[in-house]
């Protein structure tokens, strides 16, 4: 009898998964149910393929979550992650598989000793970031141990960016993922060691206290401390690395232009602007800087201590910031506004090609005692807006564990990240045949 | 039969109300019962008055706080805001009255009706700031507007200080009320409105956009904004002034200072350092700072593009922060960790004065449509360590309302604040023959 795997949501970051899915289900016997609030855009995926069926699919509804995850062998949930606790329980409950791109809450960590009794598999953090960071990271570690060599520092960066010939504005991005993240990252204070003291970035300068990383081929990229990179020592085994570092990439000159609206307070999403929507956008700007005669573009610029001619002020500018433009969000937030304005400047047009780069520094001490450093790189280039290299990149680690879990290859039960060998090895292979293949350089390191 | 009051926490701003109560007690035939945490704190404020009781009283024990508010006609809560719930709760299920000088909580604001309907008052914000600045403004405020005036600008400061004979060191600041919100003062978005336009200043940067406020007699003080000013537009009844600001006040040259702390980070209370006590307090700003191989005061002050002579690094350094002062809190928070030094250096000694100051400033056109001005300062200097200002100026009040509530005064019943001129009228009269006393001058204002 065929196999039933539910997917849950068909938005942004779907396509790879489902595609490879239902290139897949003949020949292993799958049958993909795929549901989504709207059926139509589960269609556009699904292509009325005839191992699939399409469905408008309520998760906050507790019956047809439950009808549906009964009938599934395995549920795939693509959801926001704040989503997914509901949809685990129910596969809990209801003994299926899981397997989620997110970050294991606390909630979902908690059903891990139920999981294992019922010899489940609750995958997560298995795309792109979380997951091939996992993956790619874990091989090159497991080695260097299996070597005898000691880790002294892991450096992780990676970025979802825009490729260089679809590169037509100042600041070199475009959304290939979940806008109000980008619009709303790094809030909070970074944390991460080195030389094996615990250091901290607070928001309000974490745009500013960049690296320089350089990619073969693509030139040079500025990375910012991602969150608490030390929450990743005791999952990867690094528990006495004396540098541990996670940063997001972006293009030169974007975090510094991007620090203008931390620094104006534009970011900030815990307020909303009452009749935000009376005001243009060179007003919302205003009403954040200090009083004064200038015309808001000389005002901001000396704010930023910027020339108004500057690569910042420029990027602004080009934003539109300065204009009439009519806000049309009401009682919003000033993140929901600068989202908005950004989701139309920063939009991935039709045949817009993103970018995913990643990049691992390792240094270590091999068995001879030789100091040493593996550069590993990845770069994947999407094809156009739908084909994304995000999606590509999310949805193919994801798909392939799925298959691995449904052909029984996998022995770990419980919740699970794949930085287990059973998982990233063969995931790691399969991937190559995508071009999803990292570059690694081993040097000396004196 | 006399009259039974209950006062909940008698902490550091207690000393004034409970010495008005016992003073009147006789007079008013009231019987004073006061409980704490600890019955030793209130031993030491009631000094065994013989119409005083002391109790050891723990507010989360509800079976006391219900027998003991059963006993009373009228419970005064001085316990942290966050207390005040149960408390009032019981109050109005038991029928009694109530007053704090904390802010209306929702939920307290939520028992209006029920206390209404019982013919309760839940008098609330009846201290300094709030409370005072209530009265005053509202009486000036009340009086422009029967003389057939109208208001265009409030703006409104108010600070617990240091008086200048007891300001003996470089930050001219001394902890005369709860030193947790010095450290977290101002976190969110300060909210105002200039000259009819919604004006937002984020924390990042509230400390370097500051006013100068001068008081006769005292020099020229800082002010920053303060929090969420809107608010008071409907309580005041300015709901179309043009201006409206509230600010806080520090000593000249503070603001510029405590910014240093809040760019580096160090007043964050959202996540703890892991293993603290192993750190001196040069290590944990060392934390806070890109890499480099100066020392650390020299790093801090090019990080703050400071001379390192300066009079904020002389600030920064009077604190000791650049010693290798031990940290002796485990796993704290890194506004906890400079809490802790703080409450050291900033101690209000035995016999220091503190210093409370509080301006207004009103502009209005009169019923003639002649711009003018009102500038009304209030400016009050403790006595030593246990009487002072500050516990003067949030107790009199309170206590004075409590007599007024009591001697049935008051006909306004719900949950209120003292805007009401029922209330700020006897209040402030009273209040002069403690020498709590605004000077009020009118000019022109053109």
């Amino acid at each position: 009898m065929s196999k039933q795997i539910l997917v849950i949501g068909a938005g942004r970051s779907s396509s790879a998964l489902i595609d490879y899915l239902l290139k897949n289900a003949a020949a292993e016997e799958w049958f993909i149910t795929v549901g989504d609030v709207s059926k139509q855009t589960v269609l556009a995926k699904t292509r009325q393929h005839p191992l699939s069926k399409a469905i408008a699919f309520n998760v906050d509804n507790a019956q047809q979550r439950e009808s549906e995850i009964a009938k599934a062998d395995m549920v795939v949930s693509l959801l926001p992650a704040s989503m997914h606790y509901n949809v685990a329980k129910d596969c809990v409950h209801l003994k299926k598989h899981m397997a989620t791109a997110s970050y294991v809450s606390k909630e979902i960590g908690g059903l891990d000793a139920a999981a294992r009794k019922s010899g489940l598999v609750l995958l997560n953090e298995c795309g792109l970031d979380p997951g091939l960071d996992h993956m790619s990271a874990m091989k090159i570690i497991d080695h260097i141990k299996e070597t005898g060599g000691t880790l002294t520092s892991f450096k992780s960066y990676c970025g979802g960016l825009v490729a260089p010939e679809s590169n037509d504005n100042p600041w070199g991005y475009k959304f290939s993922w979940n806008p109000r993240n980008v619009v709303l990252a790094g809030q909070g204070t970074a944390q991460y060691v080195e030389d094996s003291k615990y250091k901290y970035i607070p928001y309000n300068r974490l745009f500013l206290q960049t690296d320089t990383i350089e990619i073969k081929g693509y030139g040079t990229f500025e990375g910012y401390a991602n969150r608490d990179s030390l929450l990743y020592r005791t999952p990867y085994g690094l528990e006495n690395i004396a540098t541990l570092f996670r940063g997001t990439l972006r293009m030169k000159g974007y975090c510094r232009a991007w620090n203008a609206f931390v620094a104006l307070g534009l970011t900030d999403d815990t307020y909303t602007i009452s009749h935000s929507d009376n005001l243009t956008y060179c007003e919302l700007i205003e009403a954040y800087l200090p009083k004064g005669k200038q015309p808001t573009k000389q005002k901001f610029a000396a704010f930023l201590q910027e020339n108004v001619d500057s690569e910042v002020m420029q990027k602004l500018e080009w934003l539109g910031i300065f204009t009439d433009k009519q806000i049309t969000l009401n009682n919003a937030t000033p993140a929901q506004l600068l989202q908005q304005l950004l989701e139309e400047k920063w939009k991935l047009n039709t045949h817009d090609k993103d970018l995913v780069v990643m990049q691992h520094i390792f240094e270590f001490n091999d068995s001879k005692d030789q100091p040493k450093r593996i550069i590993a790189d990845l770069v994947v280039k999407g094809e156009d807006q739908v084909n994304t290299a995000m999606a590509k990149t999310v949805g193919l680690p994801l798909a392939i564990a799925v298959k691995l879990i449904l052909k029984n290859k996998l022995n770990t039960r419980g919740v699970i990240i794949p930085t287990l060998k059973e998982l990233y090895e063969p995931i790691l292979e399969e991937l190559k045949s995508f071009q999803v293949v990292f570059n690694e350089t081993l040097t000396d390191n004196s």
